[in-house]
């Protein structure tokens, strides 16, 4: 009737989640560390980690097991669903979520655009490919980046060679580096029996590799919009996620490619908060609780959002200045400051996305610059 | 810099307050039953009562006092300010806002529009009223009444008597039995320095002198609603609110009267969560924290919240079928299974009123009738 759900991780998304869940009576149990932003929000905490002992001490408390973050002991997972526990990504789906070459495997086969590629594990293979393609290149482990961790572009066969040095033998995925003209991503909701719910097509703005601000809608053609969201679904049908899946793509000379997959609530989706009529934490938990999934539709013109991303202050310690800005919804995940880090977001609705991209930017600038007040 | 904010109280209002808190990053500390269901998102939870006693171990714990009911030790709260506390509302706002017999004084001479009343210790006060408005006629403890409890309506002397008889000769308000055109409710935010916020007043829509719906904006003329928001502004200043004041009013023959005030949030105010850029839960920490406000306007032209009241079986074990309906945002409030009891509610946005309605009434009716799913 109503399943107690058990989340894998206890970061900005549990975070997120929590009030959700809260709000619709579904009781939550976390596998995390007590002190992690969402144990803040929810009481009954597992100290644990996502490994074998984690997982199960988890799965004996609750009805549903998901997660917020991918570093997850996936062979336990699978265990658990075959011993009968609802595991939701299930273990299937994360192994392709967790690995960027499976992903192009897999997904190329179902009809999925991706950019050229290979696999090399010596800079013999690096150079047949530049051989093929030219420099630069974009060489990525396949498992384990995030935030532009694991990703390296290089120039020539010097610093190609420094990057086989330094994974010493794996497997490496090799792309051109393409003139990407704009970066999607299409976030989609789907049930154990199929059905779905896709969101509007956004724009992720990347700095440094981060992502840096979301727009609901992406500002691209129709046509555009109508290819990522239908490359949304198939990816979603392809992998058998359940719950949210967020599929990050590129735009490139007007085709729309895949880049990189997560089975989860995703930054990019944090502005359907405010966007949306149904945010992308509500659809997780309605989804993995098997119940029925809300509209995706937006609630206004356009939304944008801004990640507060530590720099000179603690955000907390600059509140009212960004709440001086007109019609601003404040995030601040509770985590301790760190230069680099993501520590909150702050979201605009508007009917004009210049007037919100121009004042979520303000907010944000204000958390994060200058002495604290 | 940021307030840990002292929560007297762990009902849905706090409840609701706790995930504004959450995205803020203001600490939250609740004065509550453990059981109670703010206490699910609130890590610091004082176990006591709202007496001299439970308020004081709250005060030392926080920054800034406030409450979620009214049900509080006043003279304390007074006391606690008298010694630097920061009690907001203040001790003398509790104070009128308890009493509709100090409310009409007070509000009278402030040229807020009562509606003619007395107040009578026995049947002959009742009598003599009763000569000059005539029959029927609302008798009401000053005190402590909410949905309906402590107002009796009365035909004649000997009903007039019975309720004469069972407050025992303490005071009571008498009034003429109104013919109510409509009932609003108009939410003001207050901040110290007395700078405020007003949401566009609402329709509510009483059922057994409980509030079952509400309408965002009240479907009145322009001429109403502005008096509505006129007298919200002039009671908030008339006595001292600080955080958020529900004021609710009458419409009778074309004129806006007082009713009752609520120096917190308000069951009338839940339709801003959806309806509202920001809510009245944010706009109560806020106004406490004595930050910025946030903007009170409407998200979209039209927003319906109506109530969950417990009847046949227990809305959590219906999720389902509430959820298959169309847009509708569900609030279920983690409280015991009871008859009568409010339970949660649900809230619809849309373009269309009437579509609202129909679709807040459906979800909330698959919440409490028929069997369990």
């Amino acid at each position: 009737m109503r399943p107690t759900i058990g989340i894998v991780g206890g970061g900005q998304l549990a975070w997120m989640m929590a009030p959700a869940a809260a709000r619709l009576g579904l009781p939550l149990v976390l596998l995390a560390d007590p002190d992690d932003p969402a144990a803040l929000l929810v009481r009954d905490v597992i100290d644990g980690r996502p490994d074998a002992e984690g997982l199960r001490r988890l799965a004996s408390r609750c009805d549903v097991l998901t997660v917020e973050h991918e570093l997850v002991d996936v062979d336990t997972m699978e265990e658990l669903a075959a011993e009968g526990h609802a595991v939701r990504p299930s273990a299937a789906t994360l192994r392709v979520a967790n690995d960027k070459i499976r992903q192009r495997e897999l997904l190329a086969a179902h009809g999925v655009p991706v950019a050229p590629w290979t696999v090399a594990t010596d800079l013999a293979g690096v150079e047949a490919f530049a051989g093929e393609h030219g420099w630069p290149l974009v060489l990525k482990r396949p498992r384990g980046g995030y935030d532009g961790r694991g990703v390296w572009v290089v120039d020539d066969p010097s610093s190609a060679q420094a990057v086989v040095d330094e994974v010493a033998g794996e497997d490496l995925l090799v792309e051109p580096k393409l003139p990407i003209e704009t970066e999607l991503a299409v976030l989609v909701a789907r049930r154990p029996g199929g059905e779905m719910a896709v969101y509007p097509a956004v724009e992720t703005v990347q700095e440094d590799a981060m992502c840096r601000e979301v727009v609901l809608p992406a500002p691209v053609s129709e046509q555009l919009t109508a290819r990522a969201e239908s490359i949304g679904r198939r990816v979603a049908e392809a992998i058998g996620s359940v719950g949210m899946l967020a599929v990050e793509l590129f735009v490139v000379d007007g085709e729309v490619l895949l880049n990189e997959l997560a089975a989860r609530p995703h930054n990019a989706g944090h502005v359907t908060i405010e966007g949306s009529v149904t945010s992308q934490f509500e659809n997780h938990l309605r989804a993995v609780a098997d119940l029925p999934l809300g509209s995706t539709a937006r609630r206004g013109p356009c939304a944008v959002m801004v990640n507060v991303v530590g720099e000179a202050s603690d955000p907390r310690d600059r509140l009212a200045e960004a709440l001086d800005v007109d019609d601003v919804a404040v995030h601040l995940y509770g985590k301790s400051f760190r230069p680099g880090r993501k520590l909150g977001h702050v979201t605009v609705t508007d009917a004009d996305v210049d007037r919100a991209r121009a004042r979520a930017r303000l907010a944000a600038a204000r958390l994060v610059e200058g002495p604290p007040s």
